[in-house]
Order: C-alpha cells, then sequence, then structure tokens
C-alpha cells in the first residue's frame, strides 16, 4: 500500500501509478504529516510526496516533514501537470460562474480563466476534492480546475483540456520509505552506474562566512550543487536550517567525505537519501 | 493610505498601525499582487507586506512579487504573533464545535486545539475573514483563531488569549515603497550608524562550483549573510533565483563592491534594498 496526500484524482494519486503502475493500492491521506508518520510507523510500503513544482517552487512543509521522521528518499520522478476545466453533464463553458480549485492551479491557469466570461474564482483546499465538490452538486455553473483522472473518477466532463499557461509546469515527486537501522548506516544505493544525487539538512553555527564555508565542502571537491533550500530553525527566530541537493551517491568517497567535512562545521545534519537523478 | 492584504483586523494591519500610527489610512486588499501593483503605480503611498514567520517561514509569493514590482524595501519590522480564540457572545469554550482559520494559525495552535473536546478544525482563507464570517452567523457553536484586533473589529468574545503552542512566534513584515529612478540608481538610505542590511535577489549560470563563488563575492569581504532563499526561475525548470540579505548599507564600499562582483558572474541582479535591521 503506497500513501498520498488529497483525494482520489490528485496529481500525487497520477504520479504514484506512474511509479508503481495503474494497478497499486492507493492510500489517500488528509495531510502530508499523516503520510509520513505512516510510513515511519511502517503501516504503509511507501509514501508518495510531491516537493517541489517548477512554477510554485519547494513544498516546504514536506522539507520539514523529511527531517522529522525516520524516513528515507528512495526515488524521484517528475510528472507534467495538465490542468483541466470540469463540469458535471449539461455544463458548457457558458453555463459557467464559478470555478472552484486549488489558488495555485487557479494561477497557474489564469490566462485561460481571465478570458472566460463573468466567471467567480473560488479557491478551494485541493484539486481534486474541488471535482469531487462539483461532481456532488451536479450543478451546471460549478467547474473545477483539476486533473483528467479526477474527471474520470468523478464522471465530469473537460470542457477544456491543458489550460495551464505555461507548459514546463513540472512537479518533482518523492518516493519515501521508513528509514531502517541498516539504511541509517549507509543511506542510499550503492555506487551506480546512473547519475546519482543525495540530499541533506544540515544547521550552521551562527558566524560570519558560515554558509560559504559550508558549500565550500562541495565547491573544493567539485560537486556540484542542484539545490538549496533554506528552512526556519525551530525555537530559534532568524536561524535556519538548509537543505541541499549535491550531485553524486552517497557512496562515492567525495560525497560521503564532503558530508564528513560538513559535520566537522555544523550543529546538525540528517543525511535524506540518495538515489538517480531524474533529468 | 497604506495597503495591506488581508481583511480589517489581519496581522498585516496590526503591522501597518505599529509602523504608521493608529490614525494610519490602512486600505485592504484581496491579495498581495493588488498591493505591489497598487504601490507601484502610485495609487497608494507604501505596502505592509509580510515576508517571513519564524515557525512557518518565508512567504514565498512575496519574494516574486518584490522582482517583479517597481517597488523597493524602506523600512522592516517585526511583529508578536498572538493568536486568540474568538466567538459570538453567548459562546463559552463548551459551546464550540467548530473552530475557523487560516491552516498555519490552526497549527500554530494544536496543543491548545486538541485539548478541547469533539471540535472540528475548519481550513479558511484569512485569520480576519474568520472572525468576520463567525461574527455575521452570530452561531454559538462557532469560533475564529484571530488577533485581538480582529475581536474588537467584528464584536467577537475571546475565550482564550494567546493560544499559539510556541511564544518565539514573529512576523518580520516590509514597508515597500514606488521605486524612482533617483531610488533605483542608489538604493537604499545613506550610509548610517544604525547597523543596516542589504536584500538583492540573482540567478547565476548554471556551472559546477557557481552558488561558492556567488557567496565568495561576500565572504571575500568579511559580509555577513543573513538569509538565503531561492525561487524557481521562470521558464528554465530546476533553475533558481536567489535572495540574499546581507550584513550592511548598500552605500557601504565593501557591499556595493560585493554586489558589482556579483554582477560579473550573475545572469540577473536586482537590488532590493537597503534598510535598518531590526533585531
Amino acid at each position: 500500500m503506497i500513501g498520498y496526500q488529497g483525494e482520489p484524482g490528485a496529481y500525487s494519486e497520477e504520479a504514484l501509478r506512474q511509479a508503481f503502475g495503474a494497478r497499486a493500492e492507493a492510500r489517500p491521506f488528509a495531510d502530508f504529516a499523516g503520510v509520513f508518520a505512516a510510513v515511519q510507523r511502517g503501516r504503509i510500503e511507501a509514501g508518495m510526496i510531491p516537493i517541489e513544482n517548477s512554477l510554485a517552487g519547494s513544498v516546504h512543509q514536506n522539507y520539514d516533514l523529511l527531517r522529522k521522521h525516520e524516513v528515507w528518499i528512495e526515488r524521484e520522478l517528475k510528472l507534467r501537470v495538465r490542468h483541466n476545466l470540469l463540469a458535471p453533464k449539461g455544463a458548457t463553458l457558458k453555463t459557467i460562474r464559478r470555478v472552484l480549485s486549488h489558488p495555485q492551479a487557479l494561477s497557474q491557469c489564469a490566462r485561460f480563466l481571465a478570458k472566460q466570461r463573468k466567471i467567480e474564482l473560488v479557491p478551494y483546499f485541493d484539486t481534486a476534492g474541488a471535482a469531487r465538490y462539483v461532481a456532488q452538486t451536479g450543478d451546471p455553473s460549478l467547474a473545477a480546475v483539476a486533473s483528467s483522472r479526477a474527471a474520470e473518477n468523478y464522471g465530469l466532463l473537460a470542457l477544456a483540456r491543458g489550460i495551464e499557461d505555461d507548459e514546463a509546469n513540472f512537479t518533482r515527486f518523492l518516493v519515501i520509505r521508513k528509514l531502517t537501522a541498516r539504511r541509517k548506516a549507509q543511506p542510499g544505493a550503492k555506487k551506480s552506474r546512473a547519475p546519482m544525487k543525495t540530499s541533506l539538512v544540515f544547521s550552521l553555527r551562527n558566524a560570519p562566512g558560515a554558509m560559504h564555508k559550508g558549500l565550500a565542502v562541495f565547491a573544493l571537491r567539485d560537486i556540484d550543487l542542484y539545490k538549496i533550500e533554506s528552512r526556519p530553525l525551530p525555537g530559534s527566530p532568524w536561524q535556519y536550517l538548509f537543505y541541499l541537493d549535491v550531485a553524486g551517491a552517497y557512496a562515492d568517497e567525495p560525497v560521503h567525505r564532503a558530508v564528513e567535512h560538513l559535520k566537522e562545521i555544523s550543529t546538525y545534519l540528517k543525511v535524506l537519501g540518495s538515489y538517480p537523478r531524474i533529468d
């Protein structure tokens, strides 16, 4: 059983089926924390978690949850996000007066929606949840912005497909699994021929140039940096935790040594996983 | 006239009154983009914008908006966020069945709310909006989590005050003004005796060690780094813009030179403002 956040038809479910196949047993959770807790307790085999959208940016809550839970990242995958305007049978573009969806999805379709006359945009907590609500009412003046899977699930018509402004709309997902003692000792896969990446989180002493020194452990070893993300350090206002994605497997000697070097100057460090990089 | 996002009684309005006085003319906007656009067009004198909460992290949308608009940061201020449980007259802790607020406010009061029996948490798009809704219904089974200013505004009772889990709950706000040609040539105040900070945004060529070199321009000049934030670079999936807060006034020679040095290696750079640092 694989967990995801949202209602059936959510983009996370689509990612899950892409990774584990159409027949995989998928279990929806009300929130991300629920998915992490179930993976940590071994109640589900794995979780499918969005970490970053190419337009909206990182899902910061999931960075915090990765740090707080005994889980590790097994793999990443990228999903092209295609939004659709979904409505009950009998509706046409002219009957629609209110469009419901997650505010991010509404804003990603701003150009298409601005062209429609006399419609009101209604923020909703979930794209698939909006589709379910629209289907339940059967009201031809309502539409939802959601995935084509949501259309199938809830028996809605797609009045328009691919209505996102920007085609470069991708979400990067992570597959998380329970962190075992063995995995903790050796995070990530063995040395691999596929290009690998390693994710870690650390905090630094609050001293001038600390961040520069932190990145130097990788730069001095010619290790490329893919991503840097900062999050508040709980209990210490205006101090930060840094999340890095660096090139290479944790089992590669330069990466392993760079992490050991970083430990010398950091007040906290956790390796989150080491996995094949999807370009 | 000073603009802010939200309904009267929002924490942004509280920050605005702290900065500009109780009698300042405050104008609410439905979204942050509206505040930025009104400042840029000179329709309002200034805007009050939350940029970071010590528990929840950065307001990423406002980083994007700072970059896209012809505005500059005049000053920063920090507001202690105190949440209260507000209900219509006649309500007591025992009559409450549903608590409405912004999901972030609900999660910041998780401990208090978990102690209450048989209540359901209902996400709402705005703390002050939730208070207004609760006041309109007059229903003694409903409560909102919002500021004490919202209680006064909408005539609600505070059933409990200061219900946030963590007292280290601060939001950092920025005052933004229209970017004039003169200000563009010389961002920020003149050299000041007060400790200053300078905010900028830049992107780098996608090359190994680029980030390390970008930070080196400050480290080599012993300029302290207060904050680093990354956001997606529009149109280039998995490339980033970096937002930095560094120590010192832009008019200080080392800071000015470091920025000129950074321009040599960046593909884009904009100074967002230079202003006294509030500790």
